[in-house]
């Protein structure tokens, strides 16, 4: 299941050359060619899945499984101070290329990234309604 | 598995309010206090696990499924463009409240939050070089 626009399509397919850190039947690791820090990954599954939406349940479970271990050993390898996950669906959100992608983000004490956001000051009767909005 | 000084054990445990969006054995989903956006969200495990390192592996394959799900709930619910999952580890990651959680954030055209970072400038051969730290 491959998509021929897909520029991680091709990465996966070796197409496009990539430094790669792990394979399986499933996933590729490669590195980040616009990394925020020394050794930004991000996992592929092989298969063309536009963002979570799309992800199978199997995947979907399978990739954080695969996170964990990555980060396991990106820190050791790295020696680094901390780590993110983030993973962005749609334009609005911040993803660029349209195939499910998770970022591993090894952190660095004083490495200048800021990942945070802008709080929103919202009372409870405001929290209280967005609840209702989900959940009803 | 509690630690009695955690803010997130005490909102597990009913100790402290939250208004919860989803519960089950093992999970439950609250609004964020301090929101990014409207309907930000977290995932917690009931148990106590300070990150992504502690939590077992069986953890790790549920929280993404659910993510899965409280993302289409959230999306239909809320009538978002987008949508990020943010999982930090560790201060130089951000992380505030060390049990660990998953950041369910709607995104909304023109929302104003920036979630990026800034891209390294890497050399293949520096790439090379940490390919080679990660796996060898």
């Amino acid at each position: 299941m491959r998509d021929d626009n897909c520029i991680f399509c091709k990465i996966v397919n070796g197409d496009i050359p990539s430094k790669m850190l792990y394979e399986d039947g499933e996933f590729k690791v490669i590195l980040d060619l616009g990394p925020a820090t020394k050794g930004h990954a991000l996992i592929l599954p092989k298969n063309h899945y536009r963002n979570l939406y799309e992800l199978p349940d199997d995947m979907a479970s399978k990739v954080m499984l695969l996170a964990k271990k990555m980060a396991f050993q990106m820190t050791d390898k790295l020696e680094c101070d901390g780590f993110n996950l983030v993973q962005n669906n749609g334009e609005a959100a911040g993803q660029t290329v349209f195939h499910f992608h998770l970022h591993l983000i090894p952190r660095y004490n004083g490495d200048g990234q800021t990942l945070g956001w802008k709080e929103l000051e919202l009372t409870a009767d405001e929290l209280e309604e967005i609840k209702k909005i989900i959940t009803e």
